[in-house]
């Protein structure tokens, strides 16, 4: 690549979601009069939230005036992310589908009656809302479609409903911890929803946040528990997948951990490697008892399921992990932006890939800021390119070093640009 | 110390437990009944899990003519040990105690009804056969007391009776798995339990595999999220405690977290260090919401914490756990041989100190292998001197250092002598 190229920026992690009223078209009429009444209960839970913690604390869908619309005004989101040099995304839900719970400690119980059927109905509008929102900007947003895990033949046929109607971000695989009142994700009930993804050429994501089991209303130790554990959270459904054999009955399906880290994947597949290793060679102890059966069915080592089909959603990848590219995996790292949360690099972006990248081959950089992205979701670099000619960050910029001290200071707050080494939690 | 000085062994991991029908005794009479049709279930389960793993697959309590009697025998208890060099030791569970359900993924229901009063008379019979057992050897048993979480008070009454009756090993902290039906261990509502610790001078014990989830009846994957995940489930506890602020409030309270392994605790260490550090500075992005709540009641850091007083019972350290002893804490690890489990040291425990301590300070062994336990538990060292002079292993024995190459042929199946690496899992 030449200085004056253009990277092709995509980033692997934004959110969107309606605004809540504007999810209403998207339910049929029988639901209005309790969405209405779902509604009112979620304003006056955003109107506790905003006394106790100011304005920032609702989550971007808190407040319009000053950044709740960038989760649902194209034009503004747009604007912005161009801005920032990207020219396609993968969108994550971010406000909540009609009838869900407000997530979090503070509020232990949905505002309205919380029946499966409510919930299946809410989480239908937020898909047909994303499909209409994503064909807004055809190409460039890959929206990633709900499921629900109680309800498994409905997951699969909204699989293929939204591999129809462009959801071309794929599923997102949501938790199943322990007290969720779900099977775990190991249990064989899961097999048509993996069937489904893998038919349907849709990728499986699980974004960190989504799989933490409920932490109780113990505030504010519990808001320390989420933070120190969200990351483990978030990185086990990818060794329940890979030892209950999800990946080897289904080497074509494509799967993804987002905004959990990128550092983590070396120490924790040469564990899982030692542990199959040591399983196939028939355990010691205790182990010995149970270990051929627990890899019978394995044909390969966790580090080669993860070579083979696994992804990393590396949200505002750091320094430090950059420098272990190599060990991760040049082609399994998906730079993510996280857009519009306050944690993502918005409106930094391009300082934030020269704290990260400067140094590195720019090949290299193409394949992680985009190009990685594209194969795996399928974006259409051809129809792109245009667009990053015009907008994405040059190559002499991005290999431009940015000592912390030249951050300028209203940039301090951001995280994304942060000079921390910490790369994970326990 | 001199070559011919012997060290004072104490085991702070071994497992006993009455054979199932001697609790009898220890129970009201009004619970013989279903004590009796608890003991025919107990015998099925037995029988179905000998049919399909063979003898070793019940535990030492399944099969007598085998090993069993070594939970109670205490004799045959007392000769093997001191053959392995040991005078005392730190006992914890092991066989159910009467009502309990069988823990494993084999075994979804109990073979009775399990109503909290059955499991409390149960309980409570354990622990009283415990303190006879740990009676017939006086000052060389210190006996862990079980309690339940569901019971605060009559948990706190149970604290103080084995404290007067001489269960010196403490008390054993279980888990509170989200699924458990009983409120984390972050929860405020066990303070009385966390008080009356540190009022009797009893220390907290939490044994892996104490805090695991239900892991469901999917064989084999649930058996190696098991294995995979036991050790994070040991650990969690430590964090639940100190983000909660029981050590900030209970500065005398010793917690003990046992056979979850020891290099883990200087990473988790620096984590928590780290995390504590950005909260107490006011966090970035999401985190700035609630970081300065999260630690305001902490005034010391979290390694800070622990090096008042936390401790890890090290069951058979590894050599590569022992090189890094400075860093973990020399008077932080208590050795222990697990036995009589077949992943523990015995009757190898000789060889395995040799692995393990050759070429350590013998002042730091001496610590390591017996000190560090007596300070924490209260063991006599005058007392149990004159036993040490004559069954203890010597200074130059365990100085010798020993090969895997030399480990003989018939202790190659024990996980204590293995030339493996791995010291933790994800």
């Amino acid at each position: 690549m030449n200085d004056t190229d253009r990277y092709i920026l995509i980033s692997a992690d934004t959110h969107a979601g309606a605004e809540l009223r504007a999810y209403r078209p998207y339910l049929e009429k029988k639901w209005h009069d309790d969405f209405d009444a779902w509604v009112a209960g979620m304003d006056e839970q955003a109107e506790v939230m905003r006394e106790m913690m100011g304005p920032r604390s609702v989550g971007v869908d808190g407040d319009p005036a000053v950044d709740g619309n960038r989760n649902y005004d194209s034009a503004r989101r747009l604007r912005e992310m161009e801005s920032d040099g990207m020219v396609a995304e993968v969108i994550f839900p971010n406000t909540q589908p009609p009838f869900a719970p407000r997530a979090g400690i503070l509020f232990a119980a949905p505002p309205i009656g919380d029946s499966p059927e409510h919930r299946w109905a809410g989480l239908q509008a937020h898909n047909r809302w994303l499909a209409d929102f994503c064909a807004e900007a055809p190409g460039r947003r890959a929206g990633v479609a709900q499921i629900m895990l109680a309800n498994v033949e409905g997951s699969v046929a909204e699989i293929e409903w939204a591999r129809e109607h462009g959801l071309f971000g794929g599923v997102l695989l949501p938790g199943a911890p322990p007290g969720s009142g779900v099977a775990p994700l190991y249990a064989p009930e899961y097999e048509p929803i993996w069937a489904a993804c893998e038919d349907f050429g849709m990728p499986l994501n699980h974004h960190a946040g989504g799989g933490v089991p409920d932490f109780g209303p113990y505030y504010p130790a519990a808001m320390a528990m989420f933070m120190l554990e969200v990351t483990w959270w978030g990185h086990r459904a990818l060794w329940h997948l890979m030892f209950s054999g999800v990946f080897e009955r289904h080497p074509r399906l494509h799967y993804t951990t987002t905004e959990t880290g990128s550092a983590w994947i070396v120490d924790t597949l040469a564990e899982l490697d030692s542990f199959y290793d040591r399983m196939k060679a028939g355990g010691q102890g205790s182990e010995a008892i149970f270990g051929a059966a627990t890899v019978a069915g394995l044909s390969l080592r966790p580090s080669e399921y993860f070579a083979r089909q696994c992804h990393l959603g590396s949200s505002f990848l750091r320094p430090i992990e950059c420098a272990m590219r190599h060990q991760i995996g040049v082609d399994h790292i998906m730079w993510g932006s996280d857009y519009p949360h306050i944690e993502g690099s918005y409106p930094y972006t391009r300082l934030h890939l020269r704290r990260t990248f400067a140094g590195v081959d720019p090949d290299e950089v193409a394949r992680m800021v985009g190009g990685n992205a594209a194969r795996v979701y399928g974006f259409d670099l051809d129809r792109l390119r245009p667009l990053a000619d015009r907008l994405g960050p040059t190559v002499a910029e991005v290999a431009e070093p940015l000592p912390y001290t030249e951050v300028p200071e209203a940039a301090h707050k951001c995280p994304a640009l942060a000079p921390q080494t910490q790369v994970s939690v326990p």
